[in-house]
């Protein structure tokens, strides 16, 4: 599973990072899926390998323009470049009310099909190799984070306990490879008892705007990664009183050390830290913060940095 | 005047150039008026000199997405920049409705006023030192170009008039200086018949999508600059017969000549035309087709060219 930040920004663009969108791709060159689409979200895919007519589904975590402004013209250009396959959009209902008002007042035609899923409603979602469940956050309006879990996993025969219960080489062993529970002389041979599973299913949390991690707690117990919002770190957000529904990165470490997540990946960083890392503020700040309530692997994302979790769970950045 | 060119692709944004916004400026430094804003405009404007406080009034030609899908997020941004004077927005009327849907479906606060005047009713809009004019054109939804004339000139007194006249050097001298008409003696003495004017106002038409240049003959007499589309070559145009209401350089060029407009910018080119130059389709097929039959000053506008208008009249390319 692979993740490619293609917007890193808190509220506004700056000249070094855009504002939020992040594509979460099953393998490199297969179907995508994008979590929040700023502006200027089709402009940054411009410059990645990542095609319009892959993407197989749009997740939108809230309804602020820095998360959702980039939909009408990525919709627009994907009409253009001849997408004719549906495509998904899981937001919370004010974005397809919005998509309808913007197709109408500027006369956008689309040449494929929006179906619309409402966050507020999202439960167990299967698309590709992944679920996908809604958590809600919050925020100043109705936000949510996304977990990305793998259904099928890779898993090989176990041998030794299909000739032990006497299930005999053959077809059958080929339908227990493939999950398919069989009957055998009157027995119900289930598929997963028969399965070695060398690797748990991957997942991997995508939160939105949030200013309460914990809210993440029971769907961050069991993933190999957290990217979360760190807008500020904890001194400047009391100073200017404005967290205005915003993690602090001292907040989000501190979560993630209480429920033991392996990888945490922060982004969604207020320009103010965007200047030059060897005055302060800057992004040095937030990343000194995090780590002294953080051990785990701590990543702060970069516009265009491509991470891809392995099988094994380890996370790597690979640009 | 100035002119910089903010975005020149048509439809879809391209690694090399924008899609549409044009800057006009009555002088470096000054108060600056914005005619499109395609998605993106405010990425572009970070990478300029210009400022959104000192942004006097947005005007949008048509509907269509890549005229105006940057307008959320530069409104959002003038927000957050701590704008608070009010903002003039002259649109065709479905960006009105477009716009407060927005604001509405996305929860966007502002902190400034937005003052709609649809261009449909649109006459003699003074703005600084500027007069604004809407011309209707030709396309598939309502699409409108418009005219900036100087409104207030350089003058000099013409002061063997007034001494033949009789009118005493003085005070008097002074307000007829400023424009204002005084009585002397009885006798009304006008502003305007003791000035000597060294040049005529200037003229800047910019058009919007248009199909059929020759709409543009009466306000283009007396124009300095006409900046207009020229989205494709007439062979490509007729071969792939997609127009779509669009001009092709030819349509273009061949109506700048007919009407004796001395200069001439070509902007909004397909993507087909982006790619190598010493390749064909490219952007010198626009140029060479344009020349053939316009013999004034021609240019093809980049992304970020500026263009100074001088008082003469005369138009450099500054960068």
């Amino acid at each position: 599973m692979n993740l490619m930040f293609l917007g890193t920004s808190a509220g506004m663009p700056t000249r070094f990072r855009n504002v939020t969108a992040l594509a979460v791709q099953e393998e490199v060159g297969r179907t995508w899926y994008l979590v929040d689409c700023g502006e200027a979200t089709q402009h940054q895919i411009l410059r990645t390998k990542l095609s319009l007519n892959r993407l197989a589904a749009i997740f939108i975590t809230h309804v602020h323009g820095d998360h959702c402004y980039g939909l009408p013209g990525l919709l627009a250009s994907a009409g253009m470049s001849g997408r004719v396959d549906p495509l998904t959009i899981v937001a919370p209902r004010g974005i397809e009310a919005w998509i309808k008002s913007t197709l109408q007042h500027t006369t956008l035609y689309l040449p494929f099909e929006l179906q619309f899923i409402a966050t507020e409603s999202l439960s167990d979602f299967h698309i590709g190799n992944v679920c996908v469940d809604a958590i809600a956050l919050s925020h100043r309006v109705a936000s949510y984070a996304y977990s990305f879990t793998e259904v099928k996993v890779d898993s090989r025969l176990n041998q030794e306990k299909l000739t032990t219960d006497g299930v005999p080489r053959g077809p059958l062993w080929g339908e227990i490879k493939n999950g398919i529970d069989v009957e055998y002389e009157g027995r119900w041979l289930r598929s997963e008892d028969y399965l070695l599973f060398d690797n748990k299913p991957r997942k991997i949390v995508v939160g939105g705007d949030n200013d309460r991690p914990e809210l993440l707690a029971d769907a961050c117990r069991d993933c190999n990664v957290l990217v979360h919002e760190a807008t500020y770190t904890a001194d400047v957000a009391k100073k200017s009183g404005e967290s205005f529904g915003h993690s602090s990165a001292e907040q989000v470490a501190a979560f993630a050390e209480s429920v033991s997540i392996p990888n945490l990946i922060l982004t969604h960083f207020s320009a103010r830290y965007q200047g030059d890392p060897a005055k302060s503020p800057s992004i040095e700040d937030i990343r000194k913060e995090a780590a002294d309530f953080y051990k785990g692997n701590l990543f702060l994302a970069k516009d265009f940095a491509h991470y891809a979790l392995q099988k094994s769970g380890e996370l790597r950045l690979t640009n």
